[in-house]
């Protein structure tokens, strides 16, 4: 798929996943394309948990009252270290280098045919990263920061509207 | 260009440009895609002030000793709250809502040909970022997250070699 029609299909999935598994190959591509995102001084500072075994997706999806969650056919944990090593004058871009790995994931899953959610927010309530941290032997050094399930959406859903070009960009001098 | 060959295709760069300038047409689609990007809770966060005023480049590109910014034909400024709003539970995504936001536009500008180099972590350095918001009268509350030179690169690069994938990746249980 063309860059920019992926980034202009990529949409943020919460329905239900047909029964089709999320292949092998397809997993090793999504997950190669975060591996090759930027990140601050080229540090590599996101690490990746694929889950494709049924009883421990079920464990994590049933979590969520989210559709997405419950019959995922594949998630991708995404981690980073609770205590990021500064890599450039004191500071630490595991946040950035995170969001900019998932970006490069969710391109590849829609340029293959799939559908995902970024899923954040609800990881840092009720101790649900430090739960599914659990299920997958994850170092208490560690933490999921992004939470994606895959699978072949069963609805046709579209990308959220967005504010226009205008009310979000001008050039030269903030006009906004 | 295809997704996964543009994202294997985006690197760095830091040396000269070719004094072809960007497009206006194509720094619209290059911002667009930053656009399309997901954010939290979609509430679009991150805005863009695209300088192409040969003046402006001037000002901003001479703070730096990189080429990329020295001979930069047009540069994106990233903007974000300084105090962003809460949009889920307390928890505020703009800093991940803008690292989605320039990996779109990274993808976007190596598929139109040009080249860039994701800059964050110098402009929060010796007031730089709030010298560069005064060249683009940034009202008071704003603040340049990113910035990204663009032009046609005179040298053909590559993307930096990243860690093996079993390095990274690994299934169902934590073993890196």
């Amino acid at each position: 798929m063309e860059v920019f029609e992926a980034i202009e299909k990529r949409h943020s999935y919460r329905g239900e996943y047909t029964d089709d598994p999320v292949k092998k190959e397809d997993l090793l591509k999504i997950v190669q394309a975060g591996l090759q995102a930027p990140s601050g001084k080229n540090a590599q500072t996101t690490e990746f948990v694929i889950v494709d075994d049924r009883e421990k997706i079920f464990q994590i999806g049933q979590m969520h009252t989210m559709q997405a969650m419950k019959n995922a056919r594949a998630i991708i944990l995404c981690i980073v270290d609770k205590d990021p090593e500064a890599v450039y004058e004191g500071y630490s871009f595991s946040v950035e280098d995170c969001a900019a790995a998932v970006e490069n994931i969710m391109l590849a899953i829609t340029a293959l045919g799939y559908a995902t959610v970024w899923i954040d927010g609800w990881l840092r309530l009720e101790k649900r990263a430090e739960k599914i941290a659990q299920i997958i032997d994850l170092p208490g050094s560690k933490k999921i920061k992004t939470l994606l399930p895959i699978g072949i959406p069963k609805e046709k859903l579209h990308q959220r509207e967005k504010k226009a070009f205008t009310q979000r960009a001008c050039f030269n001098r903030y006009s906004l």
